[in-house]
């Protein structure tokens, strides 16, 4: 038995997020299929952060296991022949198991250290046709000084309640931010977040609550003051998925994935 | 009267090309709704450039005649409001017209000095999903020395029946094309041909041929024979259009025409 790891790419547009609906119009879906015809046996796929609905990924981490033997190009390849294209396996690893069922030690979710999201914001006075879905946009300009002094605030261990939406199923609105970057590009505002952890919708609400102080709606102080009220209700609205990528899980180097380098290259 | 001038920005995935069609799906038929939306009378657009079903445009230019008076941002912003997503004006500019019909000058096509086309062909082993028909996917290495190598013959005055759809309208396939440069950055490469005018095909004819010469198929020098040949079937079959991009058209400077810069501004 092994467990195969995968590194997954999706455009979320199409899909109404990672997690399996009855639906099935959904990435976790589609892609346990893909991997059936593949394996030739069902598929479950565990993950290490499920997306929301039009949430895109550069490097989605997956895994599931079996006792079929397969080279593992067959798990790049032989996949992406039944995926749609909007859908890719980018690389694929395996973890031979210890005798006992103790002995699994990987996991996609419970391994993770940490997860990086970025969220691309276009700030512009006109919207783009060609990076609709991709991007969320923001027609008045935006001071990215005050949205740096107020990202700051959100740096270490908080209760993160204030941008934790009513739906969110975590134990603990605890998390633990280690990073929050922000770096304008031309008409492109990266937002970089990295945590141990997110809550549901918490990128969005705090890009949300972000803008609003990069629009001059609230001085920076007011992030410090939301975060400390720890209630939904004082932060922003969930701003729009479109340019929201899950681009990073971070994993013990012992494990030896093929990760990629996951930033967004923008070409001008 | 006044001649309106618009630049249009437009993802070609979900259009049947540029030209109005009887199945109205085209990038025309759409825009000359949506202008005749603001300007409260039919509009027939001219355009710069007609390009295929898939092809995107950075920077179309189009123009149209009316008597309405509005104010030049209601060309932009209200036309973008009954616009789908896919589409969406840049720009817009006004040429006032002389006293006499004879004078009205500046057109669309007939005043464009020179077009520019760019291709983004992706150069790696596995497809992205995130720039799925939008760019040309090529797996195998592509040598970028070799490509220019052959790109050189096709600089300069020459009869392109050799990239010549069957299709093509125009009255003579000689065609000036002034500069083709091929730029490698990570994964992509970056095809910018100019020229004063473009047969139907001619660009993705002749980037099926540089892959052709990219891969080793042939040497540089197959290029200057099919040129030579001035026979459709001896150049390679024509490439796919998600990677093409109509992405300039130069007009004399008296215009005032107030174009951006339409270097391609997007990400993977």
């Amino acid at each position: 038995m092994k467990r195969i790891v995968l590194g997954i790419q999706y455009d979320g547009r199409p899909w109404q997020g990672w997690q399996s609906q009855p639906s099935g119009q959904t990435v976790q879906d589609t892609l346990e299929a893909a991997v059936g015809q593949i394996a030739l046996h069902p598929i479950k796929l565990g993950c290490a952060g499920r997306t929301d609905a039009g949430v895109h990924a550069l490097e989605q981490v997956v895994h599931f296991d079996t006792s079929e033997l397969r080279p593992l190009s067959s798990w790049v390849r032989g996949v992406n022949a039944h995926l749609p294209e909007s859908i890719a396996v980018r690389w694929s690893a395996d973890i031979v198991h210890a005798q006992t069922e103790d002995a699994i030690e990987f996991h996609s979710r419970f391994s993770a250290m940490a997860r990086t999201y970025q969220y691309v914001l276009y700030n512009h006075p006109v919207r783009s046709p060609l990076l609709a879905g991709r991007v969320g946009w923001v027609f008045r300009p935006l001071d990215v000084t005050c949205m740096r002094a107020a990202a700051a605030y959100l740096v270490g261990e908080h209760d993160f309640s204030a941008f934790r939406a009513a739906s969110c199923q975590a134990k603990t609105p605890i998390k633990h931010l280690y990073e929050i970057a922000i770096r304008r590009q031309g008409d492109f505002i990266f937002i970089t977040v990295r945590a141990n952890a997110f809550l549901h919708h918490m990128v969005r609400n705090i890009v949300g609550s972000l803008i609003a102080v990069g629009v001059g709606t609230h001085p920076p102080e007011w992030m410090a003051t939301i975060l400390a009220a720890a209630d939904r209700k004082y932060a922003a609205p969930t701003f729009m998925p479109d340019g929201l990528y899950l681009s990073k899980v971070d994993y013990d180097p012992k494990w030896g994935l093929p990760q990629q380098d996951s930033a967004l290259n923008w070409f001008v």
